[in-house]
């Protein structure tokens, strides 16, 4: 047992239980494609249905969202999902389960009595690694085998697709997209660090996916308590929203009390993979005195969350002393919370960093785990003006020599990229990662292209949002409305991921991802053919689209209708355009164009181009 | 006289006339900097004051609100604004005024009684340039006049500077951006075709504005009645509205009734250029039949419109009947509205279109009244799937050619461009685009980077907006949320504008416009001196900033405090730099690294990079 009852009265409680929302979207059926390596498995899709008078298939989608938009399953957040990846890691072989750490009140913030959360009362006991094994994905990849994370991750990617996508379009910068992505290919990529599936062994609810340039790109959603404001019961139905709207991965950001009861309630409801900094909680344990930090409070930390099936974890090792100088000039110094935390400590104790000194150590537990390493960009630039600058760039260089150590280990990695970075100068820090970190995958926060736009941050982040990950970033982390101005509530989670959707589609098709580009055709066919229903079923957040058009619009019969309220009737395109490809069809277009381009131009400019 | 009051009981209708927002932005002063070549021109600048703590002096940014946000002003929409530019206008002796056109009851849509808007009781007699001189800046650049427009708008580029500001940053793909912009620099870039002045003689009411690339980039907002909603008090609001948040252009898309009087009120109320598409009333007066449109109509609506003051015509004479089978294959045919009637009437009639014919009488209209050309993209991608195709491009070869004549005609041009582009395909917009057309200004709508999502195309097209800002377009025309569903009501045309004042704003910095990040400096500092109120009012919308602030700490002393709601104060990066940054002072924070560094590395790493 890895968690003790500290709440004497659960039933009393039960109002401040999370309800979240449940069933599919607009014309969506949850379909489970299985494996045929491993017939077991069932990945999931989104089939979005078109009106009959489409005469299309329906299309599909990924789907992030978990059992919740199913309506085969009922969840009960008090029980949790069902471990669907319980069995893959237990016929490998290779874990134990064991007692597992004894929950402290420190653990939840020393808070008692009403306070306190609720536990998550259905709890199992942790697995690790028998024998100082690797129970990675990392080094099953090197070892030739196929998991089923991996042939889950392979038919995920190419969303039921069996054939390959013709002609391809796009510019990938050297990447290598595949045509359609087999389980071997997904092994390959693993191996050679490109890639990583972040699944923890006890977190087996997880819905495997992969992170990667040679994949779709991924989108982040942070969340999290804070000493504040916000409540378990708050962040766990904000989870359930982000991966409605889809949100791949989930951070949880919390700080403040009841951090370890509420990681429970959302690990043990998340299908997507959820990541942490460990530091957060290692600075509650001290009472938030960042030069009290230590080696041991860390690493009891970092076992505690990886017990509980964190699957990656950010690491700040790369902010070292020497580094610190180089940070005192800038406009906005570091803004990395965890990167100015361990600075403080660093510069306090006058020594290097117990991260970056016991990172060998770090990567023995992360390997028991198959935690995987997002390693921090503790000094990123937290404005224009302090981007591409030596301490961010130093510290690259550092998170390089990092992963070639982690991966010496059979570790997981990706790495965290800014921040605050003008336009021009996004590609480099794209290249540089590429370079400097083998390929690992990059992970980035926006970048923002400019500074003045708080309460518009979403939408200053999205434009470098969608360049990075055109250029090869491999997941987005969103920005909300809120960022710079406070916590983001329900409505800022799906902005901000509806925004980062967008941002990661826009570069899929830019890179030239087979496939993503059918979503948009079929799209643009619905509205060209005034299908309305089907326009707004395949966007991103049908639930809005109708709200729009319905403000001027409101009627059924208008959802019929060949004109909408912005040109009305007699201006609309479309409309029109119908009637030239009718008109066209009756008079045999190409040929009458022929003739008149055999006449000659009717109008010739006599007096142009005089100068 | 170019009105008759058609309206029998004006004052009857009082409660129909525009209410406007009027009044300055927080902590903002309006002022104004006088001429040398022109001592009488006061061009307006808002100067945002900062917090006594921050010891900086206020931060000056580009105005385009109008005498609405100067208090020292009173505006009255039934008179309108001064006419600043008459005298410049009557000093130069080339124009005369003239009875004008007589209002027909086409012009409003044939609407009578108490449908009918009211007229603009403040008429004055129309401007023609005198024996068919040219009036326009371009010829006068030609001629080597310095214009007080030249003026104007070189002091207002400048936002007051007087020196150049270095180091300079950017990278500007073959631009040639001025450290300081000179009036000469204004004419040579006028006179090169490379900018333009839109400033009819006949909207002396306008505070002039350049669109250039080697300017800041602007934006467009379009707003307009249609048959099936909004009214002209509602436009009117919606324009005073749109510029208070930055618009530097407003394009009136109005069709349906009441359309030259609601013209007239928007016209004689703006300090900004007016754009519109004379086809759309030109199609009214036909009562919406394309093919019934002639030479005749059109012209009489170009000079319609030419008297009022309209200060650029969309003029789609790009579109040629042998394209037209081009767009037959399309996913969306032919998207532009324009683009479509012209289609329809030129397949109909089965010749050239009459805006092609006669695309050189239209030229003298134009250069009469110094009406600047936008020149239609009518056959731009309306889908991901459209974009760059043979239609598109041979549109735009005949925009190359249409410039050249309209240049020889001494008329001010510019193109528009795209539309729906992904990320890859947008700089090919941009080097086509300046190689066929001569380098004259390229101003584009978004463009879209993906079609999937509806309600959010004001970001959609932001990003692609960004980009292609920063490649070169001299101007974006702004996407609002309810693109593709709806028109935009009040609060979509603030999100449009502000979210294409970041998309502007993020080209400037990444082109290496001189002094544009001066503003992202002075907010990153008040960010990072917890000065909350200025960073506030140095951000685009300083109402959704401290609103979105307020919702978690509301309190007027969380308005001081050294953190905010996201990370609480134990959390906060930025008060920890501070922390790092005074440790830092009191040590002597270089020597003592310098004195680490030699003692060298703390921990080597000893079993990495063993791949």
């Amino acid at each position: 047992m890895n968690q003790i009852d500290l709440n004497p009265q659960p039933a009393a409680r039960a109002s401040a239980l999370p309800e979240v929302t449940t069933g599919p979207l607009p014309a969506s059926t949850k379909r489970h494609v299985t494996g045929s390596l491993y017939p077991d498995i069932r990945v999931p899709m989104r089939d979005i249905a078109l009106h009959p008078s489409a005469g299309e298939p329906p299309v599909t989608v990924y789907d992030a969202s978990g059992p919740y938009t199913d309506p085969a399953v009922t969840t009960d957040i008090a029980r949790g999902l069902p471990p669907l990846r319980a069995d893959w890691i237990a016929e490998r072989g290779d874990c134990e389960a064991y007692e597992g750490r004894v929950l402290h009140p420190a653990d939840n913030g020393f808070v008692t009595g009403d306070r306190l959360a609720p536990a998550f009362a259905a709890s199992r006991a942790p697995l690790r690694a028998r024998d100082g094994r690797a129970v990675t994905q990392l080094a099953y990849a090197r070892a030739g085998i196929i998991t089923p994370e991996m042939e889950f991750v392979a038919i995920r990617e190419n969303l039921g697709r069996t054939a390959a996508v013709t002609p391809r379009d796009g510019e990938d910068f050297g990447a290598a997209i595949p045509d359609l992505v087999t389980p071997e290919f997904v092994l390959l990529e693993i191996a050679a660090g490109r890639a990583i599936i972040p699944a923890n062994i006890n977190h087996p609810e997880l819905e495997p996916m992969i992170i990667g340039r040679n994949f779709a790109v991924k989108i982040n959603a942070n969340m999290g308590t804070s000493a504040v404001t916000s409540s378990m019961a708050e962040e766990v139905d904000k989870m359930v929203w982000a991966i409605r709207w889809g949100a791949d991965t989930v951070m949880d950001l919390s700080t403040g009390r009841n951090i370890h009861h509420t990681r429970e309630w959302i690990l043990r409801n998340a299908p997507v993979p959820i990541g942490t900094v460990p530091l957060y909680q290692a600075l509650e344990k001290v009472n938030g005195i960042a030069e009290d930090l230590s080696w041991e409070v860390f690493r009891d930390t970092l076992i505690e969350q990886a017990e509980q099936g964190v699957d990656y974890f950010t690491i700040h090792a790369g902010v070292r002393l020497h580094m610190i100088p180089l940070t005192v000039n800038r406009v906005t110094g570091i803004v990395s919370r965890g990167g100015s935390i361990m600075a403080k400590w660093c510069l306090h104790h006058h020594r290097e960093s117990f991260l970056y000194e016991h990172f060998a150590e770090i990567c023995e537990i992360m390997r028991a785990y198959d935690v995987s390493f997002s390693l921090g960009d503790g000094l990123r630039p937290g404005s224009i003006a302090d981007a591409n600058d030596a301490a961010q760039f130093a510290e690259l260089e550092t998170l390089g020599e990092l992963t070639q150590i982690a991966w010496a280990k059979d570790c997981q990695v990706m790495i965290e990229g800014p921040g605050h970075v003008a336009m021009h100068k996004i590609k480099a820090n794209m290249d540089k990662q590429l370079a400097t970190c083998g390929e690992a995958p990059f992970y980035t926060l926006g970048p923002l292209t400019t500074d003045i736009a708080p309460g518009y941050d979403h939408i200053t982040s999205a434009i470098g949002a969608a360049m990075i990950g055109w250029f090869g970033t491999a997941m987005l982390c969103y920005v909300t409305p809120k960022e710079h101005l406070g916590l983001p509530d329900r409505a800022d989670v799906k902005t901000g991921v509806i925004t980062y959707k967008i941002a990661a589609h826009a570069a899929d098709l830019a890179k030239g991802l087979p496939g993503a580009q059918a979503r948009d055709d079929a799209l643009s066919r619905a509205r060209f053919e005034f299908r309305w229903e089907d326009q707004f079923n395949l966007s991103l957040d049908p639930e809005t689209a109708c709200a729009f058009h319905d403000e001027t619009l409101p009627k059924e019969a208008h959802k019929t209708a060949h004109f909408c309220s912005m040109c009305g009737p007699k201006f609309c395109s479309m409309r029109i355009s119908h009637d030239i490809r009718s008109e066209a069809q009756k008079e045999g277009m190409a040929a009458m164009a022929e003739k008149f381009r055999e006449k000659g131009e009717v109008y010739l400019p006599k007096d142009g181009a005089a100068r």
